[in-house]
Formats: structure tokens, C-alpha cells, sequence
């Protein structure tokens, strides 16, 4: 198959930021590319071939869309799996697949596969609503401490709650939920991986989210992982482990914990390019976002390695702001050494609206972390008005 | 000033294969861009904001397309430095500025210039047309061999030609032209200088043009050259003051030769990013593209050095292959370590067109110098047909 320069054309479900750097990279190789999203202002209304406005949940216009492409694949998981299937049933090749995404959208089944599979990951429960939840801690099934997450919907720390007693039921959805035991650990790790329907699979090194001592929210994506190595091969294997128990095709970013007792447990998948794999594009050698174009084109995987150490930090929208963006102190930044911003291009900010990266290299990944605090600190996502 | 996610436009003239790979920037930075070409299948119609088609060497155009923009560059020098002038005078930036491009755009005035300047360039002779070369031989005042270059027009080798006796002479197109003193060498270096409208320069590392032993043909280009320390600092100090003289704003490729007794002399320059930058994409903290831009924008330079060793190799269409493109062998040179194909876009190949290059970086350049011989030897750019 020729893809380069050619009339084949891929298709992209969401036409976010995920689906922007792809779209570096497709661009870089001449595939023709033809993007789906509701946003008629969408990141990727610029770069593909072809952009079309329209609704991912709705089965004809995912169909439809789908019907007009060679290839499928998605930068977001809330796309109509339905329309997927049967895209696939009339030939249409779409990876990462539609089963793949059904074990995925559903934390319960995620959860479920995990345990059928023999993959590490904390003891749950599952729970067809409120009601349920509520019976089984009043059973003494079910005891505080717990994590509790949504079935589905979740999304950037959405849908997860830590309930500590009676009172921190009161706010949560009504709806499908599962109660996951809260184990302390150490680390949250997270490791991407590719596989390519030739079945070639190639794991990332693994990255750390180093969380802000107060705040519970992750400030700094490190790579590599300031781990013990035995840990770090022990995650990269579980993590191989997930995606070839999926079948995936594409990237899978696995999220994981690193217990007191240096255990490792599956957290969550995205069947996706990730936010944990932003620091590739400046410091491997194949950034995730061309490794995943190889995976689902069937191409060689490339090298995972890492040319120099990477430090991701999230641009979000500051509190009280909501207008215009603007990217205060941009320029103070770019003196910095080895430091990329990269600009979504949303043009409006609001309070905590992912708007952008910035990615910090350097060959010492002790002075890429005080870079990354001194970018923090100076960088503001501020509204014009 | 607000580039980023703004109403500011950056308009560029060309819209080739430089332009593209620029466009990649403005794209991570969500800089509005605006591109003028002639051809309507431009590599730059997708991923521009706006795209107009027209003659960029007609006034009218160049100028109409000027106040539409808030910053002006170009990709390539052929364009009308009079509306150029016009819009300057008017108020509207132009980065490099219409008086360097006319500095450069002439080889007889470059050549010049840099005797003026006292920087160092082999010897040579303006003449306003053949009648005039012709006399020169004739009164022995030019003898065999030299360098025959046309005053305009020359790219890619075209315009350059060594004249050995009286016979080569015939083919010589009339018009303006230089006759250059014939110096060996032992090696074609070059070295990008980016300096900004506040004076900051930064020189990256020294390049080495690799040639095929017979065919007189640039095989790699490789970063960094291997080269005495002290003839790279040469290079570099060289180049400096090249950007320096011309009060250049933006890029500036300066071509240089190593003599035999390690003089540094300054063969030619290009005012935009260049061929022998293209490794910066994968091998530099800042990539060519993204330092052109920051340049321009009167924004902080960013770090030259490089990350790894890095090796081009132009990707150019075979002999005999006229036709829609295939790139044989492509997924065969996917497969070898920290190789990146960059495909240009063109849909039609011809013998020698320059269709995309592929970047060889690894940690040790031996080994860069291994893997790109084998690439070399492994892919084809061929017709379909």
C-alpha cells in the first residue's frame, strides 16, 4: 500500500490538539487526511485535507464519514462505537478497532478485562447506579475509603472522586460507577505503547506525573521516571502485557500506579496518543504522534528511545479568566534553554482549559525539572480583556 | 507585540517546500499565516490560514498580497524586491529586508559587496554580458580555468559552471555574469546564521557538504562537519560577520569553502531557511524553521546546538521517471534507526526534482554516516505509470 503522496486518504475522529500534532506529522509524509469534528473552529480545521463539521456520537455522520476514507482512526474515545462496527463488517479498516474501543470507553468493562486477563490493577467493584452503590455500603460491602469513578464520560480528572465518608456520596452522578480499593502509592507512572496489526509492539520509556505537594494535580510529565530501573522494566512489560491482551492497534498511553512495595497496577488506557507523550515530540527519536501514523499504516515502528531527557508542562487557562487568550511572558520563556511552547490555538480561555504545552529538554533531566519550575512560574494563560 | 493565537498575519512569498516546513511552526505557535504562489498545488496550500495564487515576481500582486499581511517573508528570492521597497516605505516589516535580498540577489553585486565588506570570497570579475567575458579572454585579462556564474537566476547548481578552455564558453547563456578564480578545496561547509531586528545572532554548528567521489553532486550533508575545532569556529566567526554586514534579519545560509591551507572563503548565501538546515528538524534543540520565525518576530533566538548528529540526503527523482510519484522501498528505511523521511508533496516526479529528503541523526555520526548509505541505497523516487 502506498500512502505517501497518494490518493489514499485517512480518516480522523476529533479534530482537537491530539489530532493538530498528527496532522504535523501527516503533513510531514504527505497522507492525505480528512478530519471529523463538531467544532467549526476545531485546532484541525486547518492542516487536513479535508475537515467536515459534525456530531462523533451521531451513528450517520460517523458512518457517512467514515464511508468517504480508507483508513479510520481517533484522537478522542467518545466517538459512535456503533457506526465503527459496522464500518468494519463492510471492510473499512479502523484502528484502533471498535472492540478495542468498547473494552476501553467503559471503565467498568476496562476493569473487568484487566481482572479476566490477569493485568495488575486495584480490586473494584462494579455498580449499575447510585442505588446499587449506595446498598452495598450500607450492606458493609463496600468500606470508606474508596476511589470512586464513572463508568463513562470521565475525562482530565472528571468522573473520579476519593470518598472518604457518607457525605461525599451526596454530590456524585446518578449512573453506572465502579468503587475501586484506594491504595497509597508511590508514583504515577505512565507508559505508551505502540502496536501495529503485524502484531510489532514497541513500549516508551516510562514517565512519571509529579504532583504539586499541595493541590492534588499533576504539575511536571518526567522522562524518564526518576524509578529504579527494575521498576521502570516491570511497567514497560505490564504495559506490553495490556496491549497485546487489547489486540491494539495504534498507540495505548497505560496509566499506572507505583505501590509502597514497588507493585505495579493498570490504572487506566487511552487507545490514543497521549498528554504523557507530549515530550516526545522534542526528545525521542520517533515522536509518538509519527509512531502512531506507522502503527495504524502498518509501517516499521520506530525507535522509542529518547535523544535527551524530556519535561512536559501543561498550559491551562488561570483562574478568573475567560476572553481572548493571551499567553502572558511567552517570550520570557523562550530565552529559556531547550524550552518549546506549543500553542493549541483555541482561541478563547477559561479557568483550567488545557490551551497548550510547554516542553523542556535537556541532556540533565535535573536541570530540565528546574527549567520547567522557572517556566511554570513565568508563563501565564491570561485573558486579554 | 501578540503572534500567538492572535489577529496578527504573517504573509510569506512562496509557498514551496520551505514554506511548508515553516507552516509546521506556525502551526505549533497557531500563528495566522497567509502564502502567495503561482501554483495552485503548492505543498503550502494546506496548513496556510490563507492561500492566494499568484506571480510572485509581479508588483501588483506581491504588493496587494503585502498590505494584507502584518509581517512579510519569503521562501525563495525570486520575488519583486520593488514592491518589496514600496511596502516598506509604506510601513509594512519586511524580514530580511528588500535592500539585502537586492545585496543578494545579484551575484555580481553579492560578490561585491562582501570585497567592500573585506570578507573573505575568492577573486573574481563582474561582466555585463558574454561580449564582455568574451573580450576579457581575448586581452588574457581572465584566464582557464574558472568559475563562470550567472549574475541571476542560478539555483541548484543551474547558472554555475567551470570553464576549462574556449569551448565551454558556447553554451554560456548571454547576460550579466562573474568569472570567480578556480580555488581547490578540501571541503563545502556552511553555516546558518539567525539574527533578530534587536541584533541578537547565534551561528549553528558548521555543515559539511559530502560529495559523490565521481558524479560532482552533494550526496550528505552532514552536522556536525568533521572538521578542526578551530576551522569550524573560523566558519562560524566568518558567517557572523557575513549576517552582520547585511544587517540581516531572519535566516541567512552562508556556503563557504575550506581551502587547502584551512582559509575560510565565503562562496554564496541564501537569505531563508536551507537545504543544509534541514537536519535541525530532528538533531537541534531549535529547528531552522522555528529559529526563522523567531527571528523575524523580534522574539529571543533559540539554542543551535545540537541534540544528536544529524545527516541529510536529498530525496531526487530518478533518471528516466516521469510521472505520479512512489517512494520505493520507503517502509524499508522506516525500519533503520532514526531515520526520517520528510515528503515535499509534489505529486508528479522528474529526473533530479528535489521531492523530500530523508534526516539520519543517531549519537555517534559514524554510525549517522552508515545508516545514511544504506538509505541511500534503498529507497527510489520513481514513477507509478
Amino acid at each position: 500500500m502506498n500512502y505517501f503522496s497518494s490518493h489514499f486518504t485517512l480518516g480522523i475522529l476529533g479534530g482537537g490538539q491530539l489530532g493538530k500534532m498528527m496532522l504535523y506529522e501527516t503533513r510531514k509524509w504527505d497522507i492525505r487526511t480528512s478530519v471529523l469534528d463538531p467544532s467549526a473552529e476545531a485546532p484541525c480545521r486547518i492542516a487536513a485535507d479535508y475537515f467536515e463539521q459534525g456530531d462523533l456520537m451521531d451513528f450517520n455522520t460517523v458512518y457517512n464519514f467514515g464511508k468517504k476514507v480508507d483508513l479510520l482512526t481517533f484522537e478522542i474515545e467518545s466517538v459512535n462505537v456503533d457506526a465503527l462496527e459496522k464500518l468494519e463488517s463492510e471492510g473499512t479498516k479502523v484502528y484502533p478497532s471498535a472492540a478495542t474501543l468498547r473494552n476501553i470507553q467503559d471503565k467498568g468493562v476496562q476493569k473487568q478485562f484487566y481482572k479476566e486477563q490477569k493485568i495488575p490493577t486495584s480490586p473494584f467493584k462494579n455498580f449499575e447506579d447510585k442505588y446499587q452503590l449506595n446498598e452495598a455500603i450500607v450492606r458493609k460491602e463496600l468500606h470508606f475509603p474508596f476511589v470512586w469513578k464513572s463508568c463513562t464520560g470521565g475525562y482530565d480528572g472528571k468522573g473520579v472522586s476519593i470518598i472518604k465518608d457518607a457525605e461525599d456520596i451526596i454530590p456524585l452522578p446518578e449512573g453506572a460507577c465502579i468503587a475501586e480499593k484506594l491504595i497509597p502509592f508511590k508514583n504515577e507512572l505512565a507508559v505508551i505503547v505502540a502496536r501495529n496489526p503485524s502484531g510489532e509492539v514497541k513500549t516508551y520509556p516510562v514517565v512519571e506525573m509529579e504532583f504539586h505537594p499541595e493541590a492534588n494535580q499533576v504539575e511536571y510529565v518526567i522522562c524518564p521516571a526518576r524509578i529504579a530501573e527494575s521498576v521502570a522494566n516491570k511497567a514497560r512489560e505490564v504495559a506490553k502485557k495490556v496491549s497485546e491482551a487489547f489486540e491494539h492497534v495504534g498507540l495505548l498511553a497505560v496509566e499506572m500506579f507505583q505501590t509502597e512495595d514497588d507493585e505495579i497496577l493498570v490504572n487506566e488506557v487511552a487507545p490514543r496518543p497521549h498528554n504523557s507523550g507530549h515530550y516526545s515530540i522534542e526528545a525521542s527519536y520517533t515522536n509518538q504522534f509519527e509512531q502512531h501514523i506507522r502503527a495504524i499504516l502498518n509501517l516499521p515502528l520506530g525507535n522509542t528511545d529518547s535523544k535527551v531527557g524530556g519535561i512536559m508542562v501543561n498550559l491551562v487557562g488561570a483562574e478568573n479568566h475567560n476572553g481572548p487568550v493571551l499567553y502572558k511572558n511567552i517570550d520570557e520563556i523562550l530565552k529559556m534553554e531547550g524550552v518549546t511552547p506549543h500553542i493549541y490555538g483555541k482561541k478563547e480561555t477559561r479557568p483550567f482549559r488545557k490551551m497548550g504545552h510547554v516542553t523542556i529538554v535537556n541532556k540533565d533531566i535535573t536541570e530540565a525539572r528546574k527549567i520547567a519550575e522557572a517556566v511554570k512560574k513565568t508563563i501565564e494563560v491570561i485573558s486579554r480583556n
